[in-house]
């Protein structure tokens, strides 16, 4: 696989949701992967399982989402794969914050304009400028950069002001780079999660087999992932840049 | 082919666009097609191209989308296909009017109303009972139902009042069925076609060969077409309501 | 007030809303009102109601919102006001409509259609060409043309296929003239009502004093006015084409 | 003038845009006017105006709009106006940084983080926890507090990768807020402005007198201002959250 195109995946959480299923799906799909996340546990999970099922990881720690980090992983990425194109980045990172507007901190802020704006725009410096140097592929792009959103990303709430800011800026970048870079041929997409996600964390939170169960009533990283894969296979003649996913039974 | 599911195509236009191409496409994944046109020469045109590849394809002349109209063809359709589920729904039908306001004449306003409004709840109608007999299948759905939407579904302009009036209408109700039939598993989506599509019209129009070859600049009805059959292919955890398509090059 | 200004009022409702309310004010400003309804009761009582208060009021009952009705009725109030320009217009009408989907009857669309469509077109094109024969005046306008709109201007759901269809083909519809004849110095508006509004029949429906009575929890006619008279009064540097308006304790 | 209420005005710009224009409305209504400005030289311009015409202003001048020195200079504002109630706020401070994605600095998105994030918390914090306080007046409301704006707050696009990420957080902040404060009478709005102002800066930039003296081509900062203060006087039964303004001319 020493020319296998690779995807850059940034943010696992806690290694089993969006980011893990989605890294799953692509190094199934021949993408070398590189794996980006602050926890060394979701990192080595990943990393293992994609390894150990045939699959080419390797993973990338990061401290923070600042400019300065995502900068030097990226160092580290191009280091790691010279000569093989970056033809996938997916954005997945985030600080999941819900509180009243006077309990938000300025510590909440600031790990939100980290993670949802600094690193946001950092990751996709780097992801475009990588995408650039790529060849048109027969599908007619040059890579693809998807960004997890969020009900927040269109709507402000009470108990959201931080969260949905965040989420907020990230769609506008999303959709400033969709303009921008599609005329050459980059394909920048954002899809607007509306519902819970199973993973191991939402089940340890609600504690409910009846939820976990009845696919009508939660997503499945999987099911985003092979959305994700559709954006990403979405020929040039017909581009999505947003589409929104929730369960069958959702109510929104 | 006894127990196929069904697929009904409303709208084939010039019989070379997104109608035309979902209704080619779905009887190669295996639905009868049940086609449904104004105009005979591209129900013909696509009746015959489907057969002879192999496909099931009937025709259903509608004379206009009246709700008695629509009524009437979907008592044809549940007559002729007796015990064969329908699965498969597109609403492609519109009226075309692009004039500067005082040029809109209250038959640009009735013909509008009519495919846009009367023709899309009588449609929806009678797929939303079909649907509801059905049996969920394995991807957890009882059917789709698909509409063809456009910029003008999201943005009034100059010159696209009445387009704009029956195109928001639409979506609207698109999004009222998504919300009121997820529950029973009845999938409900919305593409907004924010671009040209390349038909035999759009060639004669606009005579302009460098925009017919060139993928970047124009959508395709066949990859409009797989995005349908994408949404229809949804699992259960993850539907998407709308999704926007456009071409790589496109200014937006 | 033989050269006062008209302002063209359609939709009165059961003659306690926002048309009845708009109406008083405008007549307090000095605009000679003519009145459209179909109901000849909240007419009489409007009519009454402005002019023992030294206003000008006329009636025109009309059978139905029909392009023909509305034009009829333009003819009689081009008549009635010779030389006085028309430089205000509300078009406050609408087809109260909330039903499962499967409940929508073709004659509940007609009736959208009618109300929220074809009236609003025929209403439109007569004012917009009163509108354009005006001076501009000293504020930079022709004139001014307002629509009411409701939450489901900007989205559909459950019970609301109809409702919200109707209402977003008017939203459509005055963003289109908004951006079609700004040019000319006609200012064209859209209200979206989020919330309750306190009139005699939803002081019935509701019968609750509590509601009535805390300006908090409901909208007021009388504010819905205002807003509407703050718009027409906007200068040609600071138009406005959309604003909401909900009770401060509104959940939405 | 000892119990007036106080206006804090934050972001003067040039000195002569919409911040200076509402803090010399809001002087004329008889609010004492905290001036905030990074630049002394309109804030002594605005201070002298203001105090010239026999209003109340005091000034000051903040390093930055992080948080701590929002936080400090809110400290002196309570100090220096001990029992006048803050009753109005706004929020008229921005990063406005056009560029190509690929030309944004790390220092540029640091600087949308700060001045359209961090300050925005900080300030509404601040504004929030003072209009608690208050008790509700005779318009129903503790406070008032807008958020200034733009075409990039609801769209991004070419060259406003970062500023379309800002300027949408700070929208999606004041919809929260909203939603959040309505309940205890503070009326949150905010404004998009969809054109060019007329201020000192766009004067030179643009050199060209016919757009500077046709009112239909550009906003002008005292029609702004008048928006503002008409939010600030809504009554209880209807407040808007958000408003267009734009010249009548403004293609759209």
């Amino acid at each position: 696989m020493a020319n296998a195109p690779v995807a850059v995946i940034a943010g696992l959480g806690s290694g089993t949701g969006t980011g893990a299923a989605t890294a799953r799906l692509l190094a199934k799909e021949g993408y070398a992967i590189a794996l980006i996340a602050r926890g060394s546990d979701s990192l080595k999970a990943i990393y293992n399982e994609i390894n150990i099922a045939g699959g080419t990881a390797v993973s990338f720690l990061i401290p923070s989402y600042s400019a300065v980090d995502v900068n030097t992983i990226f160092d580290q990425i191009r280091a790691r794969y010279d000569g093989q194109p970056i033809r996938f980045a997916l954005y997945n990172v985030g600080h999941g914050v819900w509180k009243p507007f006077l309990d938000i901190t300025p510590e909440d802020v600031q790990a939100v304009n980290q993670t949802n704006i600094e690193g946001a725009f950092a990751f996709s410096n780097n992801v475009i400028r990588a995408f650039l140097v790529n060849e048109i592929d027969e599908k007619g792009k040059r890579g693809s950069l998807i960004f997890t959103g969020a009900t927040a990303s269109v709507r402000g709430n009470v108990s959201t002001s931080a969260f949905s800011a965040g989420k907020h800026a990230m769609r506008a970048l999303s959709q400033s780079l969709a303009k921008e870079f599609g005329k050459q041929n980059i394909h920048v997409s954002h899809a607007i999660i509306d519902g819970g996600i199973l993973t191991n964390l939402s089940r340890q939170r609600r504690n409910d087999p009846a939820w976990e169960q009845n696919e009508d009533l939660r997503l499945s990283p999987e099911g985003i992932a092979e959305s994700y894969l559709y954006l990403a296979k979405q020929p040039r003649s017909t581009w999505t840049w947003e589409l929104d996913l929730r369960p069958a039974h959702e109510k929104w």
